[in-house]
C-alpha cells in the first residue's frame, strides 16, 4: 500500500494510536478510558437487577447504551444537551448503534432477566467517537459481567465474543483506515464498522454525501476494517490482562 | 435462484408489486403517494425561498426531510410523536436518513440558495417504510425542481441522478428482496441500500441482531439490492411520464 | 334561497361533494377517508382493551380523539408538531372537540370498559376540518363497534345515533353553508354545529372576530346547518352500505 | 320563572353575586379582581409597545390572552401547569376564547402597533371562570386603555363596546343562569355566552355531553344570558366609577 | 443605630409592613396571604395522604414546596412559566429552599406517611418574595396541621417551632433590614436568613456580587435578621389568634 | 482540635488531597481536572466572542457556568438528564452557584464585551462537586484570561482574585472540614463557603435539615472553611505554576 498525505502523517492503513485504560471509575461495575488518538471515551457498565419492562418473565436480558459529549469536548463549544431540553438526532442514532452492537454480541438468555446500561462519554473529540464507543464500551460490559460470572451470580458466559468497530473512508481518493477529524470532515465517502473477533461482521454503515460509491471502494474499506479491527480486538486483550 | 416459503409467497429476488402515484397532493410543489405492497407513504416537496442559515451567502441550497407515520399505521396504534411531545430516536434516524440520502443526488449549487424539505408521512406499514420514503420522496423532490425549471426559477438542473432505495435481509437463512413487516421482524439481518439511477452506491446500512454476517452474504444482499432498485427507478421514470 | 357569489360557485346553501370511502385501513378496527371537496381527512378507530385510568371499576367506557394535520396539507407548509414538540392550541381544542362530540353519541355503559380512540388525520386542508373530522370519525367508530357487536364482545350497541357536523357563516354578509378556506378564511362570523341523526344539537360555537352577530343570525345558520348534517348523515348511511 | 332547588337556593335565572374590584395591581397598567360569588379572578393588562411580528408594518395592534390556575383554587390541588411542563388542552382552549372575546370588541387599527396581554389567573374556583375572566379581562383592557388615551399616545378611543360573558345551562332539566361548580359538574347542557353591552353576540359555545339539546333549549338558555349580561355590565361600569 | 437614606425612608433596622391574613382560600387545609410591604404572597397548604414514593413505609411525611409568580406581579410582565413549559432555575432554587425551610421546623415522623404540599403564588412583588413565602408557608403549614390534630389523624404535634425568614444585605455601604426591590436591585450583598422562633438558623444564604464582604458584616447582618425573625414570629402568632 | 472518628480518619480540619491538573483538555481555552479525593470534576473555560444579549452595548463581559454528572459518577447510576430531557434543580442550582461566584472574582469591564462559559462536569462525586467545581472552575478561568491577555486581546487583567470553595459541617456532633459522601448525607448542618484569595466571603450557604444550628456553630464552620481555602488557593497557585 502507497504512503498518502494524511493530514496526520499516517500510512492509508495506520490507526491512531490506541490504548484502553480498564477500571477507572470507582463506583461502576465496568468502566475504561479509551483513547484512539486524541479521541477520549469514557465508557461505564452499570447493571441493574431488573430488565426493561417489555422483557419481564421472558427469561432475557437486555443492553442498551447511552452517549454523550461534553460541551467542550469539540474545536468548538456545543450546546449541553440537558440545557438544550432534548438528545440530539445525531446522539439517538450513535446511542441505538452502540446498544445494538454490543448486544448483537452477547447471549441475552445467558445473561438473564437482567440489564446492563452503557455510558459513553466523550471526554475529548478526534473523529470516530462512536467507533471508539463500541471498543470501549464492550471492555466496560466485559468488566461487568466478569464480575456477575465471580458473584455467582450468572453461571455461564453471555458473552458470545469481542466486538469492536473502527471507521474507514475515502480521503482524497484514497481509501483511508480510522478517520480522525480532519479527514472525516471532507471525506467524500465515510463507513462505520462494527466486527466480531472473528472478523464477522455485525453493522455496516457506509454513507456518501455528494460522491457516491463502488462495490469496488467498498470492498476496500472492508479490507481495512477487518485489519484494523483485529488491532482494536488484541487492545481488548491487552487491557483485561 | 430457487422458490422458498416467504410468508408472501414472492420468489427470493421478488419485490412487492410498486406503485407510485404523482401529483396527489393539492398544495405542495411536488407529491407522490408510494406503494410497496401495503406499504403506503404520502410524499410531499415544499419549496422554500431561503436555505438554512448555515448556507447563507454559500450560493448553496438544501435538501431535508421529515418523516412521521400516523398512529394507525400499524397493527396496534402506536403513541401520536406530537402528543407524546417529541420524536422518537427510530423517526429521527430515518429523516436523516432520507435527507442524505437525497441530498446525494443533488448538485447544490445549481439549486441554489433555496430549501426543498420532503415530508414523508406513512399512511400504512408493512415493513420498508424508510425504503419507500426515499424512492417516493425524490419522485416528489424530482417534481418540484421541474416547477422551479419551468418557471425558470432555475436554469440548470441540480438533480444529477435517481436516487432510490431497497431492502435486503437474511430471512429464514436465505438472501431476501424488499422484506415485508413479517420478514424484517424476525429477520437475522437486514440492510437498507440506497442506490442512484447508475447502480452508485449511496447509503448502505446492514445490522445484525444476534446473527452476525459474512462477507459473502453481504455481496448476495446487494446483487439483490441492485436489481430491485433497477425496478424502483423504472417505477420513478414510469410515474413521471 | 338566492345565488350568490361564492368564491366557488355554490349557492349558499349548498354543500362541497361529499364522498367517504370506508375501510381503507388495513390495520384499524374501522377507519374511512372522508373527502368533503378539497379537504381530505383519514379516519380511524383503534379499540384498546382498557378503559382510560379514571374510569377503571366503573363499567363506562371511553371514546376519545387526536387530531392531526400533514405539514404540506396546507397552501404553505407547516411545521410538524412532533418536531416542534407540541401539539398547538388550536390542535389540542379540535380533538378536544371531536372526543366531546362522538362521545355524546355513545353510551358508555353499553360501550363496557374499554376505549376507542379515534385518529383523524388531515392529508389535504382547504377549510372545515373540524367538522370532516367529526363526520368521518363517525364511521370509523360505527365500524370498529360494529367489530365489537359481531364478534360478541359486546351485547347491545352502545351507539345512540349519527353525529355529524358542518360548519356556516356569514359571508360576504350572506349566510353560507359549509365553508370552504376562501370563505372561512374571512367570513365575519363561524360556526361549528354538530348534531345527531335527529337533528338534536351537540355542539353549537359560534364565533365573531371584529363583526358580532344577531340572534336572527344565529337562526338562520342553524337552518343551513339541520339541513347540511341530514345529507351527511346520508352520506354516512351510504357509506356504512 | 318557577323557583327551584339550585345548590345554592338561587332562583334559576338569579346570578352570583358580583364584586368587581378596579386597580388592585400596583405594576399593572390595568388590573382588577372579579368575585363571581366564590369564582375570584385576579385580572391585569400589559401594554406592550410592540405588535406581535405578523402584524408589522400593518399599523393593527393585538390583545391576547393568558389563563392560569393556582394549584389549590380548586376543591382538590391540581398539578401546577408550570412544574408539568406544559398548559393544558383546557388552560389553552380557555386564553385562546378570552383572547378571541376581547378582540372581538376592540378596533385593532385605532390601537395601532401595540400589544396588550389580558393575563387572567384563577385565585379560586367555583365554576364559570371563563367568563369571569372575560368579564374582568375586559375592566382590566379597558383601564390600560384609558392610560393611553389620557398620555396621548392613542387619539381614538379603540374599544368598541363592553364584552361581558356567562354561562347559562340545564340542570335538572332546567334552565339556568351562572352555574356554580355544584351545577356545572353534573349539567347536561352547558354552554358560554359572550355578549356586547349592546346584546350583540361575539361567541356562543354550547356542548352536550350525554344529552343532546333542542333549539328551544337554546332559545331559553340566550335569554338567561342576554339578562346575565346586562347586569355584567353594569357591574363594568359601576366599577369603572 | 443612625438614619439613613433608604428608598423608602425606612431605618436601617426597619421591617416594612408586615400583615398576616389566615384562612383566604376556601378550599385549602390552610392558606393566608402575607403583604411585607408591596410584597404580596398567597400562601395555601394541602395536605395529600400518601408520602412521596420514596418515604413509603418509612413512618415518615414530607413538607415540600412549590412557588410561583403571577406574570405581572413585577414591573414589567414576566413571561408564563407554564407557558414556557419550564420552570427557571430562579424558581426551582426559590422552592427548594421553602421546602427545605419548613421541613427543618417539623418532626416528620409524628406528622406520619403523608405530604404537606406548600404553594406560594406571588401575587405582586417588591423584593423578598422567597423570605414573605417562607414565613407565609409557614402559617399556612401551621393551620393545616390543625386540622389533622382536630380530627384525630394524628395525635402530636409536629410542628417543633416557627419558622420565618427575611432578607439583609449592605445597601450603600451600610447594612439594612428587608429589602425592598429598590434595595435588593443594587445591594453589593444580600442573604437571606430563616430562623425558628427560638433564634435558631436553619438557612442562612449570602452572597455578593461585584463586592465581597467580611465576617463582621455577616454578623451585623444576623444581629438585624434576629430582630427582624422576632417581629415576623409575632405577626405569625397575631395571625394564628 | 481534638481527632475525630470520620468515616475516612481525616481529622476534623484536614482536608481531602487536592490535586489539580492544568490544561488537560485538548480544545478549550482553559481547563483542569481537579481531583478532591474521590471527587473528580473536569472543568473547561470556553470564550465566546459575543456577550450575553442584556449586555450588548455595556461594555461589559460575562462569566457563565454550567454543571453536569456523568450518569455513573455515583453509587447507583442516575438518570442522564439529556436523556430526562431536563436539569434537575439541584443541576440548575448549583451552575447558578458555581457563575455567580466566579463573576464576583471578575472586573466584568475589564473582560470587555465577551462571555466565558466554564463548564464544570463530575467524572466521579464523592461529596462536594459543587465545591470542586468552584475551585476548578476558577483554574480553567484563568488560563483562558491568561490567553486573552496574552493575545493581546484585553490589556488589563480583569481577575481580582482567587476564588474557591470548600464545604463545612456538623457532623457527628463535630464541626469538619471538606466533608465527603459519607459524612454529607448524614450532617445534620453542612455549608458552602465561596472565599477569595484574601479570605473574603462571595457567598455562604449553610443549611439544617432537622437539626437547626447556633452562631457559635456558624462561626467554627467559618474558621474551618477560612483555613480550607488557603489551602486550595495554594493548589490553584500550584496547579499554575
Amino acid at each position: 500500500m502507497r504512503f498518502s498525505m494524511r493530514p496526520s502523517g499516517r500510512k492509508l492503513d495506520q490507526m491512531r494510536s490506541v490504548s484502553i485504560e480498564p477500571n477507572v471509575m470507582k463506583h461502576a461495575e465496568g468502566s475504561c478510558l479509551i483513547r484512539m488518538g486524541e479521541t477520549h471515551v469514557l465508557c461505564s457498565a452499570s447493571i441493574e437487577d431488573k430488565p426493561p419492562p417489555f422483557l419481564k418473565n421472558t427469561g432475557l436480558g437486555w443492553v442498551t447504551a447511552e452517549y454523550g459529549m461534553l460541551p467542550r469536548a469539540t474545536t468548538s463549544r456545543n450546546r449541553r444537551e440537558a440545557a438544550a431540553g432534548k438528545q440530539s438526532g445525531r446522539t439517538q442514532e450513535i446511542q441505538r448503534l452502540i446498544g445494538r452492537a454490543l448486544r448483537a454480541g452477547v447471549d441475552r438468555s445467558a445473561l438473564g432477566e437482567r440489564q446492563i446500561v452503557i455510558d459513553c462519554d466523550v471526554l475529548q473529540a478526534d473523529g470516530g467517537t462512536r467507533c471508539a464507543s463500541i471498543t470501549g464500551g464492550w471492555v466496560a460490559l466485559r468488566l461487568a459481567v466478569n464480575k456477575l460470572l465471580k458473584a455467582g451470580i450468572i453461571v455461564s458466559d453471555p458473552i458470545v465474543d469481542h466486538v469492536a468497530a473502527v471507521s474507514c473512508g475515502i480521503y482524497a481518493g484514497q481509501p483511508v483506515l480510522d478517520l480522525d477529524y480532519a479527514e472525516d470532515s471532507t471525506a467524500g465517502t465515510d463507513g462505520n464498522f462494527v466486527l466480531t473477533g472473528r472478523s464477522r461482521m455485525i453493522e455496516v454503515q457506509m454513507s456518501a454525501e455528494g460522491a457516491s460509491f463502488s462495490r469496488d471502494e467498498m470492498g476496500q474499506l472492508l479490507d481495512l476494517a477487518e485489519a484494523g479491527i483485529a488491532e482494536l480486538v488484541a487492545a481488548q486483550k491487552a487491557a483485561l490482562g
